[in-house]
């Protein structure tokens, strides 16, 4: 791995510290997303009542807003929620799940964007087009073929990231086949993963959740990002190795990729782990 | 399997096409619903609040509305998503999970079948009793052990499901132990499945939600019906025959059943449907 | 296993009865309770919309109160099912999620204690210090390190029990290493148990959902949570012990963990179960 980002550090600082990783998110998969920040060594929480909100992010290292089944109460919860945040100075990592495909996503994604400081977007490029003002081709909650083929560019699809990071100061993060994370124009690429994580729901809610455990135990916003990039794709890897010809499924796929997150060491990291800037 | 319906065609339409399906459905099985629908080839997509289920249903090729955790909110955008949908020539599947149990979810299965153009309903023999109007001994979301014996005589459950049928000119499906579909006076049975089915939760929320994959790419919702059914039946029989005597459990059932979903092939439905009429 | 407590016989009754449990719950977990309470024999059911949770705890034989995801709509769902359980004689278990965190869940936790009747409480020694007014370190769900080393004082955990108890005149469960379960006195410690219990969500909400099956085959609460909290731990024995070199990690113990409830035997609890009072 020729790169300066410290992830097998981080990984050992994650299972030290045990970051409490505070959630507002969608009840589609936000029991995979606990999972997985436990199997990596954080301690989730999910709570979403404007009333409460404020207490749970005071005890948090992180903060994770995702928008995948929004409603008009918990987007008041998530913009109360990260101006707490932002006064304690706790990371906000975003995920602006089918941004493009709503008015109510687009205008919910262009309230957080311009209220919070954020310190990490995550989103696949559909979602970063249109969060960029670019419009998009979105459609549903997946990137548009015509989008994920632009990832075949990676300068096109650094362009769009530095951009975005330049202008709301924060580090965004591009995933799919190849993933981009860029901060101050220093742009990292990297090559972990496995076609069989779009098979699953939530890969990218998950992955979103692993950036916001290592953000929880760095101020390095740039490495806490590659750090959970790069771990939910070299999960995926290790998971889809361990399928056997016959339970060569989603259903077992899923299961393994947990398993691999639970054992992953940091010498995985630093032996298989393929990023480049 | 001696029948006219072209369910290995429909498959291949779905890995061709990859429909997305909208949902407004429960939290409790809303990942499985997720998890299936891409395993089979589509593309779900969860979202329930009234500001932007028009906009969802636009970009969608089917819709779900399931009731399993119903509340004052989600009803009024189920009703508007229909609608919607209604307009566009989008089939609208219904499942009224626990109808009979409460007064709440009678009003809204009439609300949802007078004020909607339904597709296709699917339930079971409770279920399906309760919104025919011939009362039901629903306990919860089960069928009731008595619903479940009345299954056995075919002809009761053809009759209700023609009834049914005919007066909402609609697809009626009853699973259970044999599965019952009818439109038009033309009923097909079909015997595929396995009783481990019913030791999971959503098992028949996901046999809704693989209906509406298959409505999503047919406009003969006849045949997307008996498709999604009888899909779901196959996997559970191939999910229980790949069990060892070492994880014969609901556990590891449910995760061969994703498996099984996704790895079913047009050949395997051509050789071991078993559906007759 | 020395001890007056017929666990066994409670889970054939389970398996004779079916009891159904009205869950209103968090939708982290929803899935998983579900899936345990059918694992185990009962019949689960999750509604919490104000206008039907009269009806569905009428035709329940328990109903679980968990406030893992509260908001002020289900708050008061949870108020108006609790008071028609009280009436029809119907056990009210209450899992205090998070109880500590934050000002919402003690104001709640102290509604729920004050104007319902419970049959049981079960939290981690975080949340039950919490609702004996003790105080506590809670950090979000998980108990904290200080009061789990608490828990190495056998005589200090039932002190706070046996307090809790005799104030609520109610079973009082605090789930840790070794368990504790009070009432009017007698108390009963359980020593089995994995310490992956911890690393997967909702070990503790599963528990509770399963003392809610136990409680609906019996009026004796106190042997229904033994017969709970045991078959918990000694699944997560078992589902420890199935797991092989490859698959070692959480996600493969989460379904193993569904695979050991839905096997388990009288004889296994007979020949296995570690109780001493």
């Amino acid at each position: 791995m020729s790169m300066n980002v410290n992830v097998s550090g981080l990984l050992e600082q994650v299972k030290a510290k045990k970051p409490l990783v505070h959630h507002i998110t969608n009840y589609v998969t936000a029991n995979d997303c606990a999972n997985v920040v436990l199997a990596i060594g954080g301690s989730p929480i999910m709570a979403d009542d404007i009333e409460e909100v404020q207490d749970i992010v005071s005890l948090s290292s992180a903060l994770v807003l995702n928008i995948g089944t929004l409603n008009k109460r918990t987007i008041e919860s998530m913009l109360v929620a990260g101006k707490k945040a932002n006064e304690l100075g706790i990371p906000v990592i975003f995920d602006p799940v089918g941004a493009g495909a709503t008015k109510l996503r687009d205008k919910t994604a262009e309230r957080i964007i311009n209220e919070l400081k954020l310190a990490v977007i995550r989103g696949n490029m559909s979602e970063i087009k249109s969060v960029s003002g670019l419009g998009s081709t979105t459609r549903g909650v997946d990137a548009s073929e015509k989008d994920i083929l632009l990832l075949g560019d990676l300068n096109y699809g650094k362009s769009i990231a530095d951009e975005l990071s330049s202008r709301l100061d924060c580090v965004v993060a591009i995933t799919g086949p190849v993933d981009i994370v860029s901060k101050d124009g220093t742009t990292y690429f990297i090559e972990n993963g496995h076609k069989m994580l779009s098979m699953i729901t939530g890969s990218g809610c998950m992955c979103t959740s692993l950036i916001g455990v290592y953000c929880g135990v760095t101020n390095n916003y740039l490495e806490g990002t590659v750090a959970g990039v790069l771990t939910m794709g070299l999960a995926g890897e290790m998971a889809y190795e361990s399928l056997t010809e016959d339970n060569r499924g989603s259903g077992s796929f899923r299961v393994k990729l947990v398993d691999s997150l639970s054992r992953i060491t940091a010498k995985d990291v630093l032996e298989r782990g393929r990023v480049h800037d």
